[in-house]
C-alpha cells in the first residue's frame, strides 16, 4: 500500500462547562462512586448545559485553527464524523461551517457516518481528498452529546458517556517534513448490526412513535456479545493492519484506541498484547465521548506530549455496524 | 482538474410497492387532483408498506449487482447516500450489507451525508478511492422513505415527496473505455443551514420532546428563501463547474437534476438556460426521492436510453446546508 503524504496539522478540544464526577453522578443516581468506578472507570465526565454539538464542534474547530496558525478561510472542505447528527437536516457539517462563521464561504460542508469509527473513516477519506490535490486544507470535526439520548435506568451504560468534541486538520506533507498516513483498514461485520443500535429516529421508526416505544429511541448495546464479535475480528484484523505497512507492534509508539470503556480497553489491550505504557487512555475523566473520543484522545496524546512529530502512532476502534477500523500513521 | 478514471458499471432501482395517485391522494387529503397536478407535477409516487430502507437499497443493490454481472463477493465497500438513516444507529449502509447476505462479508460500510446531495458527494469522493486503487468496485446505496417524516398538514410538501431507493457500482475504467469523471464540484452556503430542516431526531432534540413540539420532527421547508439562495448561487456554480472541464453547455448529453419539484427544476432550467429535452425528469412518477433522486433519475435515462457508453452528463443538485453539487461525467 502506498503512503499517502498527509499531515495532521493540528487538532482541537471542547469540553462542556458542567463537569460531573462519578460521586456525583452516583448521588443523583443512587449508586455509591466505588460501582461506577468498577464496572465503568469514568470518575469525570463532562455534560452539555445550553451547548449544541456544532457549538461544541466550532470551538474545538477554532482550537485546532488558533494552534494550525489558520483562518476558516484557508479551510477549503468541513467534514463532520460524528455518529449522531445534531439535526435530522441538513447535515451536522453545515452547522458546524455556520458556527464558525462562514454562512457566506462556500467551503462545501457534509458529514460521514460509521458510528463510533466516523473519525477514522473521515481520516481516511480525506487523506485521499488531499493526496490527489481535490483540496488542501481539510478540517474534520467530532462533536457528541451522548447524554441526550441515554437511557438513565441502565447504569451501566449512563455512568460511561460523556460529551465533548474534536478537531483535525489535515494537510499535504510538507518538503522536508516525515508525516505520513502508512496505510488504513476498515472491516464491518454485519452479523453483528443489531448489537449495539439506536433503533429510533431514522425512518424505521419516526419520533411519533415515541409515546408508545420509547425504548426504540434508547441507546442499547449487547456487551457480551459485542465482546466476542470484537475477540474474533480485532487482533487478526490488527495483524493484517500492522502487515500492510510493514511494521510491528514494537514500531508503533501509541496506539489511540475508541474509549469505549475502560474494561474494554483492558481487554482489548489484552487481546492485542498491548502493554499499558502504549495505549492512550482519556476515558477516566472524558467518558466515553463516542466518535469524538479517538479524536479528543489524539489531541491529548499530543498536548501531553506522548506523541512527537514522525512517531509512529496506530488510531484502531471499533463501531456499531459491527466494524472495526484502524489507521497507521507517522504524525 | 485530472480526468478521473471511473466508471460507472451499472446501476439498480427499487420502487415501493404501493403505487400512489395524484387523484387517490388527493382524495386522502381532500384536495383536488388538479391542485395536485399543478403544484408540484407529481401525478404518482410510491409508498412504502412493509419496506424498510436497508430493504429497497439492497434490492436496488441485487439489481446493479445483476446487470454488472457482479455478486456481492465483489464489491469491496459500501457507502450509503441517503439524506435520512435507516436507525439513529448503526449506519445505514452497514443495514444494507446484512440486507444483501454480507453479515460475515468485511466489506467495509458507512454512510456520506449532505441531504439531498448525498449521492452526488458520494459518487465524487468514492471517485478517489478508485482512482487511488484503495477499492476496486464500489457499491453506492441511496435509499430513502420520505413518507415517515412529512407533515400531512402542508399540502404542498406532502404531494411532493416519494420513497425508493437506487444503487449504482463504480469501478476503474478499463483499457479501451472512455468512461470518465471529468470534474466536480461543491458549495456550502450555511447562511441557508436553517431553510430547510428537520431540527428534531439528532442530539439537540431528542424524540422524547415529541409530544411537546411535534413540529421540532416533521420537515420544514422555506421554498421562497431557498429559490431565491438558488437562483443567487447555481448559475455561477454552473459556469465555473464547466469551465473546470473546459466544457460547455452544449457539450452535455444530459442533465440529471435533482427532482425537487418538477417547477424547481422548471425554474432551474430557466436559470441555467437548459432546453427541457437536456433534462432527465421523473419528478412526475417518482416524486422528490430526497437523495435517490439523482441516481435513480441517472438509472431511468440509462434504461431508457437517453445516455450512452461515451455520453457528458451532469449530475446536479441543491441541498439543505444549503449546498450546491455537481459532477460532469462521460458515462
Amino acid at each position: 500500500m502506498e503512503r499517502r503524504k498527509v499531515k495532521i496539522l493540528s487538532t482541537g478540544k471542547y469540553l462542556p462547562k458542567q463537569r460531573v464526577t462519578a460521586k456525583e453522578l452516583g448521588s443523583r443516581l443512587g449508586i455509591p462512586e466505588s460501582w461506577i468506578e468498577k464496572k465503568s472507570g469514568v470518575m469525570v465526565r463532562h455534560f452539555v448545559e445550553d451547548e449544541t454539538a456544532s457549538y461544541m464542534g466550532a470551538i474545538a474547530a477554532q482550537n485546532a485553527l488558533e494552534l494550525g496558525g489558520l483562518c476558516l478561510g484557508d479551510i477549503d472542505c468541513i467534514i463532520a464524523t460524528s455518529a449522531v447528527p445534531e439535526q435530522g437536516i441538513p447535515c451536522t457539517a453545515a452547522l458546524i461551517q455556520k458556527q464558525l462563521g462562514g454562512g457566506d464561504s462556500g467551503i462545501p460542508a457534509f458529514d460521514i457516518n460509521s458510528s463510533c469509527l466516523s473519525f477514522i473513516v473521515g481520516l481516511d477519506m480525506a487523506s485521499y481528498l488531499i493526496c490527489a490535490n481535490r483540496y488542501q486544507r481539510i478540517l474534520l470535526v467530532a462533536s457528541e452529546i451522548a447524554t441526550n439520548g441515554l437511557n438513565w435506568e441502565d447504569k451501566e451504560s449512563c455512568t460511561l458517556f460523556g460529551d465533548g468534541a474534536a478537531a483535525v486538520i489535515v494537510t499535504p506533507t510538507g518538503l522536508n517534513e516525515n508525516s505520513h498516513i502508512l496505510t488504513a483498514n476498515m472491516e464491518t461485520y454485519s452479523k453483528g448490526a443489531h448489537l449495539t443500535e439506536c433503533r429510533g429516529a431514522g425512518n424505521k421508526y419516526h419520533p411519533q412513535e415515541y409515546g408508545e416505544n420509547p425504548q426504540y429511541f434508547q441507546f442499547r448495546m449487547d456487551g457480551r456479545a459485542v465482546y466476542r464479535l470484537s475477540a474474533a475480528v480485532l487482533p487478526d484484523f490488527m495483524q493484517r493492519l500492522l502487515k500492510s505497512c510493514e511494521l510491528h507492534l514494537t514500531d508503533i509508539k501509541m496506539v489511540i484506541p475508541h474509549q469505549a470503556s475502560l474494561m474494554a480497553m483492558r481487554l482489548m489491550s489484552k487481546q492485542l498484547h498491548l502493554p499499558p505504557e502504549k495505549v492512550m487512555v482519556i476515558a477516566h475523566n472524558h467518558g466515553n465521548t463516542i466518535a469524538a473520543s479517538v479524536p479528543m484522545a489524539l489531541h491529548e496524546a499530543i498536548v501531553q506530549g506522548k506523541i512527537s512529530r514522525g512517531d509512529r502512532i496506530l488510531l484502531l476502534g471499533t463501531s456499531a455496524g459491527f466494524s472495526v477500523g484502524g489507521i497507521v500513521l507517522e504524525y
